[in-house]
């Protein structure tokens, strides 16, 4: 893989879109190929998979805890398969609106299924393909949740189901530090994505560094 | 589980729907209690999974082969938990058109996925659910695809898919002889029925005659 991946992870309101946006201009300016891409919904069948995820209506249409994380990973074999992977083989730079650490923060620390066996079904979904660099935009879900206008059935939860969902992208971050870098989104949207194009800036020179060594090893 | 669990299996145009009908009226007769069910879309939720997998208008929403396992399972993880395992809890008879065997005959000996990773995945779906008994009306696709009107995805691919397929049921029968009895879907429906019939009424006998001796139990 000579590309590099980027992951933006948070809770509902954090600011994920708006940082996503603003990196993806900044890389355009500086002549580097990026894609911006979003989970669920990361491919034409992903798109349709988010719709059952995210609008079930009537309630029978909600999913069993475990149905609803087969669903999520069924999104993500497609969009690694169909779009990640061929870009990241391109060697392009990617830019993914929450990727496997949204299943774990909400599926196990959320909902309750079982942090491994959620690992596991990644590891089959993706093949081994993880974020190189995951920015966590963490803001007190309290806040987070009073800036969102259109709500979605995670975003109807209660608001323990959100702390939860926060305390677990911490723990998370906590035990992967070298990928996982954590930002204050409670501060100005200004500082927010000055700290996420520092920390994209860093990955993106160790990225080009590495590959030019490559290319010069005889 | 004071249940038992039927599931009838075989290629497009074996006569699955015919045989699973037939057998739901005569133990209905016998004053049992029996649910009918099928898979993909025994749920409300497993309906719309069920469009998405088999009538993937346009070309892109045809899943990545390891989208589409997600899918299934993500149908089957439903039905299991709203539908199949309620019903064993209540001791009632489960009388399943397709199940595990259909995915491990499909998905791996029909698309090439590795059957050992879809049975641990099946597992993890299931959480161990299995049918008592399988019955698999074997026919040579040639004869069976000619029965069929309407065609879905799998009944469009080519004939050596579905002889595959039917070498991976006799092979899953092959290494499973006590739970697998495969009928001759070739001879006249009367004979197929005659023979399902025989099989459905040892498997109930022998779970009548478990469940009496269970009570009996001091």
């Amino acid at each position: 893989m000579r590309g590099l991946f980027i992951s933006v992870e948070g809770v509902e309101g954090s600011g994920k879109t708006t940082v996503v946006k603003a990196l993806a201009d900044w890389i355009s300016q500086n002549e580097l190929e990026v894609i911006v891409t979003a989970e669920p919904g990361g491919t034409d069948l992903g798109e349709r998979i988010r719709q059952l995820l995210l609008d079930p209506h009537p309630s029978s249409l909600i999913p069993h805890p475990l149905s609803e994380a087969f669903l999520f990973f069924a999104d993500r074999a497609d969009h690694v398969a169909k779009v990640i992977r061929p870009a990241l083989e391109q060697g392009k730079i990617v830019l993914c609106d929450r990727f496997a650490d949204s299943t774990f923060a909400y599926q196990s620390f959320g909902l309750g299924l079982s942090l491994g066996l959620l690992k596991g079904l990644n590891g089959i979904a993706t093949g081994g393909v993880m974020p190189d660099l995951t920015l966590l935009l963490d803001i007190d879900p309290e806040i987070g949740l009073q800036r969102i206008q259109k709500k979605t059935v995670f975003e109807r939860y209660p608001l323990p189901f959100h702390q939860r969902v926060r305390w677990g992208y911490l723990w998370l971050a906590k035990h992967e530090p070298n990928r996982i870098k954590v930002i204050d989104a409670g501060q100005t949207m200004g500082a927010v994505l000055a700290q996420a194009k520092t920390l994209a800036e860093e990955a993106i020179a160790s990225w080009r560094f590495q590959a030019s060594s490559a290319t010069n090893t005889p």
